[in-house]
């Protein structure tokens, strides 16, 4: 064996040492959320707080950086599989060695008292309790990004942290053009004489028929119950702790379809996803999901692409009605395919339709540039939320609860996140369009049920390749393109054009 | 700070650390038998293997030597829990030093083996295919018992794994005395012809009620919900996942009274000392349970000398008639109380009575020290089983996979642990007589639905004292006596006597 070959192994073995601490992680971070007894919460903390350590310590190891910098010297000899591996610990070690572990502490201390005083502060929707909290920590995010490093804008050292090597230059380019076509484009429909009966997805759905419904549609694309399961969360998720264990949550509401049903439809994304990606790579990133973005477009490509189109409630709403008389015997197909892509600007970021859903986030992802350069004091965040809410989504904030304080995000430190949430949607309209060009028939096959060339394609595609390439990379791959934000608004246009009727 | 302060605060931490990599593997545990789906075994094995190789790792470290043999140098500053905690660690310290890690990852590499073939021996009753595997663990749990060391005999090395400091002579002893009162006992009862009315626990109680009715009386216990919880399983435990969070588990018969009411008072019984440890001791040994026969003697307590009482069913009885009218509308309460105390010789040790359980213990309590000695050759077992178990039940095994082959311990090497169970009967017994003695009122208040005393009695003798007495020192401490038979023999003539009216 060389050299470079047997520093590689080491480092593989260490590399499956954090991957197991983390899945340990995933599954107490599973049960906190769905079984562990209230009283259980204090260990819990303590648990989670041994094994984040742990990953830090096994992470951030000298060796690791030995190992890498011996494998760099001579990477010729690689795989493409193994120079991925090494790219992405690269990555991994230089994030968790650049910032000084006082600092992460102090950030994570400082989280504590400020979630908590979100959570009092939202309930209240009184920003001042939170200011004192938020703005210690926007301090320490900025000291954060200093150490991590960064080009242009310090941004981009906290968007490389949920999308490794992606540019605030870039996404504001995205962006920038996206809002462009949207903002007329949500005009056009608040000014549609046509509305969708919306009553008709608030009416009556026990929980024990949607839980049957939901869970089979989950099954029908393909979703595996036998190395996963679906329960009942306050706040749904879906938590992938390794290969045969992908779990997915939701949350029931008896007297509104929508919540449970493409709750379910969106966590199964993630679901497919997680268990999609390539077993026998556990243990080195490339057995991992490439970004936040893709992830996300995945979980909107099978809530939105799939189950909020006219093929998949042909063949689904005879069921829909069958398995919910009272609330649908007088309904029609369209007028239910209508109701479900119900469009209106709304306050709530998670509520949001398909359509305004992204100038949610680009409110954030403006306000989160300003906080970090500094141009936007924390005390100036909610009048800035509420002026620059009204100008993209043509709404005034009521109260700052349905305003800058209705996301956990900011309470752990988590700037450079939300972006993620918009560009899965404009991965995952451009990498459906390619699926429907690889597949002309995939319009009959949704019609008739049949997810499985679809999701074959998927897992050829997106799913096994794990962390071979950058998201950059695997989408010019499998779509032929740079990320765009035409797929999405030309699948927006078409879609809502006709259900509005506009011109 | 003294340096023997230093030293005792930095073998805490240690300590406190082991105690969340075990509280951790708890929970992965609990997830195994309640909710991990099907096809995430392999890796939870992994994750499992990784905890205890950490566990291990952490326990063997020299550190953990040096610095016992620093505080044991100088000992007389540490306070009464303080010795206790450097007591313990040493018992732990030096078992998991004593034997050459070699040794250990041979008895877990043969052990998964002789599980699969003894899940297959038993399914088939086919001792054959178990032999090989049998033979080979037999003989490396000898090598173990040598490493461990041992004064008078090697099952002593054993015991001491499941029971600090108890020694085969004096369970030899106990049983002995035993089973010279239980045997006439039993033919008393065979001979006797007064029947209990055994159909009625087998009619039919809807799982649903059973829920309801089983969890109402694990929280009239004082079994406490908000630091635990109730989950189904097909062999059923109880978990002390520590302070704030201890869950219990049961299985349903819809046939079967029996099954899981009182497999969930036995259950709840392990809760509550578990619920009951002094949580401000976390981290250390004194916070932890002192051993399984002090464990099972809880278990046995609540599930027998109070759930099996006539005085717990004068409270219950209406109450049970009342969840289950259809079963129980016809019955009596003197009736219910006599079909949930039959007697009958059976094979089954798990579904054994109160009276005959012991008797099964014993039958593997010779045994396994026969085979620890080498007097009894791996081939030889099943006819030495069927011998024995006729000489002390009475009845004939009729084949090995309801005889040697029924239980899971030896096909993982758990020699030594079954004596705990007896031991756990005749400490509940004499614990239950301290408690009366303490309290005359104590029939009342059970009858009229009151535990609060006898849990607050339990709690302040035994749960609050964690490991700071060795078993033999705390039943000293409670009930004044050494380890006897006589309390439970009391117990088991009045009870019975009266039930089957001997003479």
């Amino acid at each position: 064996m060389t050299k470079t070959q047997t520093a590689y192994d080491e480092l593989m073995r260490m590399s499956k040492e954090m991957t197991i601490v983390h899945s340990i992680a995933s599954v107490l971070g599973w049960d906190r959320e769905t079984y562990m007894p209230k009283n259980g919460a204090g260990l819990r903390a303590e648990q989670l707080a041994y094994l984040s350590g742990s990953q830090h310590r096994m992470l951030s190891n000298p060796r690791v950086g030995e190992l890498l910098a011996e494998i760099e010297a001579d990477g010729n000899e690689l795989t493409l599989d193994e120079a991925a591996n090494v790219r992405e610990l690269r990555h991994q070690y230089d994030q968790a060695t650049k910032v000084p572990v006082e600092l992460v502490e102090e950030i994570t201390r400082v989280s504590v008292m400020a979630h908590q005083t979100w959570v009092e502060a939202r309930r209240t929707s009184n920003c001042f309790i939170f200011q004192p909290h938020l703005g210690e920590l926007i301090k320490l995010t900025r000291e954060k990004a200093d150490y991590l490093g960064f080009e242009d804008h310090p941004y981009d050292a906290l968007l490389d942290q949920y999308e490794p090597g992606e540019t605030t230059a870039n996404v504001t380019r995205l962006f920038n053009a996206l809002r462009t076509e949207l903002v007329p484009l949500v005009q056009a429909i608040a000014d549609s004489p046509v509305r969708p009966k919306t009553d008709i997805v608030h009416r009556s759905f026990p929980v024990d028929r949607q839980r049957l419904f939901g869970e089979g549609a989950a099954i029908a694309f393909g979703y595996d119950m036998a190395g996963g399961r679906l329960d009942t969360v306050t706040h749904p998720f879906c938590t992938g702790i390794g290969p045969g264990d992908v779990r997915i949550t939701t949350r029931w509401n008896p007297n509104f379809f929508n919540e449970a049903f493409f709750g379910i439809l969106h966590e199964s994304g993630h679901g497919l996803y997680e268990q999609g990606l390539p077993a026998d790579a556990f243990g080195g990133p490339v057995g991992d999901a490439i970004g936040m973005g893709i992830h996300e477009s995945q979980s909107r490509l099978w809530e939105n692409f799939v189950g909020r189109s006219r093929d998949y409630w042909r063949y689904f709403f005879p069921r829909v009605q069958q398995a919910f008389p009272d609330a649908l015997a007088d309904v029609s197909m369209e007028d239910f395919y209508f109701a479900v892509n119900a469009v209106e600007p709304s306050f709530i970021r998670v509520e949001a339709d398909e359509v305004t859903y992204n100038l949610h986030i680009m409110v954030r992802f403006e306000l989160e540039q300003a906080i970090i350069s500094g141009d936007l004091a924390v005390g100036d965040i909610p009048a800035a939320w509420n002026e620059t809410f009204e100008r993209y989504l043509g709404i005034k904030v009521p109260e700052d609860s349905q305003g800058c304080l209705q996301d956990v995000h900011w309470s752990f430190g988590g700037f450079g996140y939300f972006p993620s949430y918009a560009l899965g949607n404009l991965y995952g309209a451009q990498i459906f369009a390619a699926a429907k060009q690889a597949a002309p028939a995939l319009s009959e096959q949704i019609a008739s049920g049949n997810f499985q060339p679809l999701l074959a394609w998927l897992q050829e595609n997106i799913y096994s390749q794990g962390s071979r390439y950058r998201t950059h990379e695997l989408l010019a791959r499998v779509t032929g393109q740079e990320p765009s934000h035409e797929p999405l608004m030309d699948y927006l246009h078409a879609k809502f054009g006709e259900l509005y009727r506009l011109s």
